[in-house]
């Protein structure tokens, strides 16, 4: 089903019913789309500094009260429990469970960081017509861990992962452009081309998400990934931490073109 | 003197020997300057929540580790607690004293955020012929407390403080599109004349600062302004802080142009 004009709130309706499951790109084109970070209070400051600190990776745009599992700005009406397609559980950095629904392990201790994602944009990049290859082909954007290091903030440390769109060479100062306009939602790439200068090894075998076709005449180009947060939660091994499943976002009732202010 | 093309760290040498005391404005063309929040440790996630809730107003360019004096990426060789011309220490939102140096008053407990300031921008206006009244007048810009309710944040609230800078009708244009481009020194205007609407009464009687000159044919433009979170620790009353003396700013190495990324 094509989902791409759909209102954020009836979308949000359909996944914390159980009826859209897999990954949100292509869904409510013009709509943020958010990664998700929930941490215990005692690893908020530490974790909102990192965020600070690798702005481009993790573009904070809302932050919960303490134990709040709705939000003030980015949609009305929401359960962040629920409106998810799929989260991890990570218990001291190890992948513990993949679920649909993490109310159960919600406590009064516990904060979200709602981060911006590169599918917000990708409507934006369609519209210019560029082409986004694993819409094209019905995938997961293929995610790569990268040589960049992160700037470190008290426990979290790690290096960034990136999103990777194949764009035709005569493309990509459009694509650069169209991106560069919404800041909140990652921004510009970070790097275009020579993916082993980021320390990627095959851009056939990506981290996370699945592998697309990168044809003759285009130019791998990588964006700051949303899952660098995840990639320095597991590697800072904190004793609790709920994160969204790659690829499988929150759809907020903000457009892109309102975050930019 | 004119110190327009002067080092950062040559007047950075200059302010810490007590040789250069008064406003920053027109210094060091091109590079940002910086606004200054001291706070201890047990507020620092309240307050870095504030700034990322207010980023307009509070755009947050370095946190100093906790009990530190010094700067990773924003100087090299500074002493936060003695490179900027004037500082202000509040007891319970109270201003008890204005001085040039808080070495004294520095502890392990302390952290220390840098804020971006309109200041950083002005010669890229004056690059573009864009008049700035107050470095032609020899004045402190004029800052004025408004009706623009920041988003709260733990113990922090208050309202948007803002710059003015008054701006041929035929200029405020390209004075908005050359200041959107930085916004890690606050970006774009929050306010383009009509002063009445934002709560100020009196343009010629600034809160901060000093009033200028509006010629005729001239709209006041108001930027969020970097005092906006020294409003917020007046109005929220913490038991200690350290901030700069409105205009009285830290000179920092990096140039506006590397800030946006």
């Amino acid at each position: 089903m094509d989902f791409s004009k759909e209102k954020p709130s009836e979308v949000r309706k359909l996944i914390r019913e159980g009826k859209i499951t897999g990954p949100t790109s292509g869904i409510c084109n013009g709509y943020a789309q958010a990664n998700l970070v929930v941490l215990k209070k005692e690893l908020a400051y530490d974790f909102l500094l990192f965020a600070m600190r690798n702005r481009r990776a993790c573009p904070i745009l809302e932050v919960t009260d303490v134990g709040s599992r709705s939000l003030e700005k980015m949609a009305k009406d929401s359960d962040i429990a629920k409106d998810f397609p799929s989260y991890r559980i990570y218990e001291k950095g190890e992948l513990i469970r993949e679920v649909s629904d993490v109310s159960e392990y919600w406590n009064d201790d516990l904060i979200a960081f709602l981060i911006g994602c590169s599918f917000s944009f990708e409507a934006e990049l369609l519209e210019a017509d560029i082409p986004v290859r694993h819409i094209e082909e019905g995938r997961n954007v293929p995610m790569f861990n990268t040589n960049i290091k992160c700037e470190n903030a008290g426990i979290f440390h790690g290096n960034m992962v990136v999103s990777m769109r194949p764009i035709p060479s005569e493309l990509v100062v459009k694509a650069i452009e169209v991106t560069a306009a919404m800041s909140m939602v990652h921004g510009a790439p970070i790097a275009i081309g020579k993916p082993e200068r980021i320390g990627i090894k095959d851009i056939n075998k990506p981290d996370y998400g699945d592998a697309v076709t990168v044809k003759s005449g285009e130019i791998p180009v990588f964006w700051p990934c949303g899952v660098t947060p995840q990639a320095a939660v597991m590697a800072s091994k904190p004793d609790f931490c709920i994160t969204h499943s790659p690829g499988h976002m929150f759809i907020t009732d903000v457009k892109n073109t309102n975050l930019k202010y």
